[in-house]
């Protein structure tokens, strides 16, 4: 996979993607990564990326021009069909791991990052193919998001993830939240493990196991037994951890 | 404010903590930020930090000790009043621009980031104060989880955001997501400037500013109206706006 990624601040991303899973996937091959500074692309002798709004008011816009031709650019190089072309904006389709599955089947995705400032709606109607916001809170550029977008998506890649971390089990792909875990010491400074779970029944576990998750997520996030449709086994334990608030 | 950031993957947070505005802040003395790799504190020889599961099962969780013993010790060094803890995690509570806000009134903030691994349960119950998901998507540690709340929070700092930065109207904060910006050129390679904004009629303008701000709004997020009390006029324009889709 390419990913190409346009910012004006390409020093942002030199820690998180020369680390853990994201600097091994490159190391395999499995993904090319390539930071642009699209100011770079400016074609006026000021190098500017930004202009003031029409019709008024504060704030910077960015321009359409040197987006538009680094895109470009990017495209005729890269030899793949088309690309996703991804805005990271708070106005953008709310990420999900659902979305990350279908960006993983892609060959090639160019992030675009404003800082500061509003992208000129051109840009949006003309070029991206999706608009995405990792969540309801307001962050200075687009950079971290495009940094989540790419470490939810890359670990998804074949053979990106070594034994060691493939296994924890997914909350969002299992489509419940986890149950808690344990590790020794039994007892940590009067702080104790569950009997159940040194019971060494394995049956037993399964099922605390089953129920915890089912208690952890009627607790928390409710919302998440909207969108998955539980086992006979699951429904029967889910009463009974209802039975026990009543 | 004095944040610390617990992880085993230091190197990670030397991009985002070095630039752009998180980088001023600490410049300015808003904030100073410490990243510890809480290996460090391992009270065996061989430095370990995680341990099988209690119960059986696929991958590794992280032991209790390091991590207790970490935030004892910043929490001694830093002199301030109770820390807030914080674990990211996707059982947590789901981040927003309220929860930045509330954090932003801290003096000291603590992260604690896992890696692959689950956290031993007690960390959960008898150590942290919060327990943060900034979003429904799958992550390979909770570092870009705490660089996503920091930057939240440290650009709602006093004196953080310049002039430059601070005017751009946060779509979270009006409760509505931005109308489209537009600089120029007015006609970029035929794609046109809406003639409202080329007017200089201010009323126009901002008439066509608010309906555009909400029927973006009502297009891609019309859960956010249940969130906010539209004035009596944002509720004709909204009227006006959904009669074009009638």
């Amino acid at each position: 996979m390419q990913i190409d990624i346009l910012t004006l601040f390409p020093e942002m991303f030199t820690g998180v993607l020369g680390s853990s899973i994201l600097s091994k996937a490159a190391e395999k091959s499995a993904v090319q990564y390539n930071v642009v500074n699209f100011r770079e692309f400016s074609d006026n002798k000021h190098s500017t990326v930004d202009d003031y709004p029409y019709g008024g008011g504060a704030g910077m816009v960015l321009k359409p021009q040197p987006i538009f031709d680094a895109v470009a650019s990017l495209t005729e190089q890269a030899n793949t069909s088309r690309p996703r072309i991804i805005l990271l904006c708070p106005q953008g389709e709310r990420y999900s791991q659902r979305k990350a599955e279908e960006l993983a089947g892609e060959e090639h995705l160019i992030f675009i990052c404003g800082h500061y400032e509003g992208y000129d709606e051109r840009i949006r109607e003309h070029l991206v193919t999706d608009e995405i916001s990792i969540g309801d809170y307001v962050l200075t550029g687009g950079e971290l998001g495009a940094m989540v977008v790419i470490d939810s998506v890359v670990r998804l890649l074949p053979e990106v993830l070594g034994n060691q971390e493939s296994h924890i089990k997914d909350s969002f792909s299992t489509g419940l939240l986890e149950h808690p875990h344990y590790t020794r010491p039994a007892d940590f400074r009067g702080m104790k493990v569950p009997d159940v779970l040194l019971s060494g029944n394995h049956k037993l576990i399964e099922e605390w196991r089953n129920k915890e998750t089912l208690r952890r997520t009627l607790l928390r996030r409710p919302d998440l037994f909207e969108k998955i449709e539980l086992t006979p086994d699951q429904q029967k334990w889910l009463e009974e951890v209802k039975k026990e608030y009543e």
